[in-house]
């Protein structure tokens, strides 16, 4: 079936109304499958609809999905789904189908597969490629506790680029590991897949023949019987006379037609009776069974929500901080032509579609490779070019060593664009980048700035760039807040914050050290404190985490009773901390109240809420700092020097 | 020639005396070239025997490297040493050779290529796997600058199985970029290599055959002329006929004998005509040329300086933490069966040898990969076992996101024994591990803890073990301070700091609250503000980073006028770093006094004389607090609330 609509409505799905688990699944016939199959693909474009998220993946997989459930006995034998956004299938096959309209909304499915919402969600995803380790570890403690488990990793072709699943294949044949790899090949991770691994893929595809196996267990290599689907894109430029599974030590069996459930079923089934690594590949169609998504991939990689009602838009549409990156990245590469940009696997979320066309020869795709991103920036900061990494917080967990021991050891002049910091919303937790002060401002020589508004943003960039050295900007997901962005390029002076209020000129004054994000809604409590509570405040917009304004917190603390710091990442480590650091180290005794986020991971929810929820939007922050005023002037018990 | 006997007095070398830099060795005949190969082995032994240091994998490449410097046309032309501890013959070569005994030393040479050293050494490194992402780099920039270098990577068998490496050869495919990589294959990282990568470079080995370059340029299968070697340990388990580098879309040339500098230098020659990611297959012996090494390359991949006159033996021989850490892990194996213990390729190097001997099921060393082998744990832990992972400070920064996003997040119950944390003497900045109480305290349900000496870090990696849910304890570099290892495995309460010591008991108290290895040096400290400076001290063994012990911080701050904190980790986000952060959150207003590493990547030196050098041994300790107290009794001239 080729669907071409996204129901609004329920639609009618009698056979998938009837499974609710995988047991109920394996009961039926294979012409049952298939029609399961149609049914299910219907209500997850009808899901989705309702929920917005993940989805051509999604619905890539829908056969896939059915016929690993078919033929593995979970949750007793272990399905691992690498990356989360291929996981809605199976959701909606164990139990979790009607909560699927509010996937990734605040108390309903986490995005991805969660091991606190079902046994069978046997490994918690978000960020790619842990399938194979995770699966490997499963495998190895079932072979010590005699158990005889099956394990299935399925991986999507994007996420094989990444060095831990080639580290984890290395070692799975180490130990000859009982545990399969399905290879879901669609050609893409959230962009076109790129490199040496997306050409290998292509080229095992365009030879025409499959490896098989046959009655009698053995390995054939055949002719494929049913090649339907167009060459690929890309070149094949590798020789598929080496096969890199193979080579590496695994069994190697495909490539294979992932919508044909019968196929599948068939070779499952086989396969499973082999010990040792197998990987299985198939090829997959992203978007399969919607016309505009299978058109269309890149664009339907994920959807909003459909709108039930017609809304009003918007008086005046805010630019994305991506967007923002992107039009200073094209806007400063037109004056120097020593800038190169590099993104891993994120062109799109980056705001890089307008750079890679206009400046093709200096944008570097390097796939889901974010250590390789970061070294492959400071090979080329030591040619004297000045190179752009984007991007998000949480990835750059991943180039964490890279930082220090690769551009920050050797003072490389490389710039950081940090998107996704601070909070992300319907993402959840996985994807939260709440650390990145934390594990950056320890590093010698890197400057790291956070801007108050796009305007800002695209300043800090600039300077950020025209630093000798490691410099980073880190803004958050989403929009600015609706300032004019000046176009012409204007430095700011290193370490440097700003005064943006002062309200009252009386003593008992508060001083409110902001960073980045929180700078508006600090300007708003500021306001309320004053009108309201008839106090003094001034706020800072502190602008740089390393180096720190020194002179600006010792004016703040001149004539200040109370200093907060609030920030969009967690209060442990902090930017708040780095002032309580400089306080002791000037031996300047002051109340701190450090407002920032909790010691705890956040599930999803609308990144309002859970801003709400931890105290960080204008209402939250007031309170703290009331409640923090209040305590002050409380007696305190046991301290001899208050 | 294989010498026997390493000299301790400079040996006669006259063709290497008269090449200082590598346009001089480009002079001489290929027979030539020999001698200078024997005279620098026969150099580089008298140098290690004076200054100690990195052996086997040194002698192992003189062939190779006057291969290349005569092949290349350095340094316009780029070449990069993978893992630095194949480079001293590189430095000799390069206008370093009498500075060569002095390696490793405060102000001698870097134990790895600086690019502030020489222009010879394009890219600094230490950890290894980061020469492909930055050779590709500079590839790039060539390509784009329009220069013609060639650039030649040499990587270790070892380092080729770090995830980096494959995502970089995976990026330099999707660019055609013009780079040789010579794979040093010596079957060996630091320990014996492991893995599917290993057993395919072994079938390569068995198969007989060669690629090389024909007249024409064109690449031809060959019986190999002067297979000499004995055939590898392990078996050959993978395909040869699937070559992994070809399937990536390397052109690929090997393997060769890597210690036949005629055969080398045609194949260079030949392979450097052609253009694309080209990787020359190089079979070498680790210890090559000296016979004790040859025969026991893992003892002999570093030593210990050639002692010139004889040195008094300790009395008590003092414990390596490594060996503490072993100890343990085999003790608690025995007791508890859920235990399996994993290294990232550092099984000698974290005391493991014993465990991985008589735990031989329970053993997994997953070689240099460290992002797989955290999540590794993760799944393992998932199937209800307590996985330990073995890691150095400094290496756990390639698990970082893997620490978080696969372990802390699902609260999963994985233990981490944490190596060379703090200072490391010799290797210098790049295995530093200063910064992990930044990046992990800010991890939700990560306890994290550090032990005063080798008996409580047995008892905490115990207590750790117990812990449900990931835990962390970080322990020095080098051994014990002496005291008896309690064999009874003992429980410490989490969260709960000890007074150690109190001297006097008058008011006008200071506190030190001390971390890990530094609550030995407070003590001595605290000893000397007693006798010699008359004032009351409290010296408090944190224990704990995270949970912090509030309670011990109240009762220091009721009875105290400073605090100190004191750690060997960066001030920056440190253990100090948390102490404030209590006290900002409980509104104490305490003078404190944060004495831990400074904002700077440190040069190498003795561990002792690095200590000295930023004031965290014992006499810089007590400067740094009476400037501290001293400055405190001054008039503030700008504090309303001093």
């Amino acid at each position: 079936m080729l669907y071409t609509e996204i129901p609004t409505q329920r639609p009618n799905t009698p056979l998938l109304d009837s499974v609710d688990y995988p047991a109920q699944l394996r009961l039926l016939s294979v012409r049952q499958l298939k029609t399961l199959a149609d049914e299910l693909r219907l209500f997850l474009l009808y899901a989705a609809g309702q929920s917005g998220g993940h989805f051509g993946a999604n619905l890539g997989v829908v056969e896939l999905t059915i016929a690993l459930h078919y033929c593995l006995n979970t949750p007793y034998d272990r399905l691992l789904w690498d990356v989360g956004h291929q996981a809605y299938a199976h959701k909606a096959l164990t139990g979790r189908r009607e909560a699927l309209t509010r996937i990734r909304a605040k108390d309903g499915l986490a995005a991805f597969p969660a091991r606190e919402e079902s046994e069978y969600d046997t490994f918690g995803v978000g960020h790619s490629s842990t399938a194979i380790s995770a699966g490997l570890g499963m495998s190895l403690a079932s072979r010590y506790q005699q158990q005889s488990r099956e394990i299935v990793a399925v991986v999507g072709d994007g996420a094989m680029t990444a060095g831990m699943a080639f580290e984890a294949m290395n070692d799975a044949v180490a130990h000859h590991a009982d545990m399969m790899v399905v290879l879901n090949d669609n050609d893409m991770s959230i962009s076109q897949s790129t490199g040496g691994f997306a050409k290998h893929l292509a080229a095992i595809w365009q030879s025409g023949h499959f490896v098989t196996l046959n009655i009698q267990g053995e390995a054939e290599v055949l002719p494929h019987p049913e090649w339907s689907y167009t060459s690929r894109l890309h070149e094949a430029a590798t020789d598929a006379a080496d096969n890199l599974f193979k080579a590496i030590g695994f069994e190697y069996y495909g490539p294979f037609d992932g919508h044909n459930i019968e196929h599948l079923i068939q070779v499952l089934q086989a396969v499973k009776k082999r010990k040792g690594p197998r990987l299985i590949h198939v090829y997959t169609k992203k978007g399969k069974g919607f016309a505009p998504a299978e058109a269309d991939p890149i664009t339907y990689h994920a959807i909003a929500k459909v709108n039930l009602s017609p809304v009003k838009t918007p008086i005046k549409k805010l630019k994305k901080y991506s967007d923002v990156f992107g039009d200073w990245l094209c806007d400063e590469a037109k004056q120097d032509s020593r800038l190169l940009a590099i993104t891993p696997a994120m062109c799109e979320g980056s705001g890089m579609v307008k750079f890679a066309q206009e400046f093709k020869d200096r944008f570097f795709d390097v796939a889901i490779a974010e250590q390789h991103a970061v070294t492959l920036a400071a090979g080329m900061a030591c040619e004297g070019l000045k190179p752009v990494v984007a991007i998000y917080s949480t990835f750059l967990q991943r180039g964490y060593d890279q930082l220090i021991h690769d551009v920050a050891l050797q003072n490389l002049d490389v710039t950081f664009g940090i998107d996704r910091a601070g909070l992300v919303g319907e993402d959840g937790p996985t994807h939260a980048g709440a650390y990145d002060y934390a594990y950056m401002r320890t590093v010698p020589n890197l400057v790291i700035m956070a801007p108050k508004d796009e305007n800002e943003c695209r300043q800090m960039l600039h300077t950020a760039y025209l630093y000798h050295g490691p410099a980073a900007v880190r803004y958050p997901r989403g929009t600015g807040v609706g300032v004019e962005i000046q176009q012409q390029l204007t430095e700011l002076p290193i370490g440097q914050a700003e005064v943006v209020a002062e309200y009252g000129h009386d003593v008992e004054r508060i001083s409110i050290l902001a960073f980045g994000s929180r700078v508006y809604p600090a300007l708003d409590v500021a306001k309320q404190l004053y009108q309201q509570f008839e106090m003094n405040v001034r706020v800072v917009n502190m602008r740089y985490v390393k180096p720190l304004d020194g002179q600006m917190i010792a004016h703040c603390i001149a004539d200040s009773q109370l200093l907060v710091t609030v920030e969009e990442h967690a209060v442990m480590a902090g930017a708040g901390s780095a002032v309580n650091e400089w306080l002791a180290q000037h031996q300047k005794q002051i109340p701190v109240c450090n407002i920032g986020l909790p010691d705890s991971f956040l599930h999803q929810a609308t990144h309002q809420q859970m801003l709400a929820s931890v105290g960080l939007d204008e209402r939250g922050i007031l309170q703290q700092i009331l409640q923090y005023w209040q305590a002050l002037k409380k007696p305190q018990p046991f301290i001899a020097h208050a």
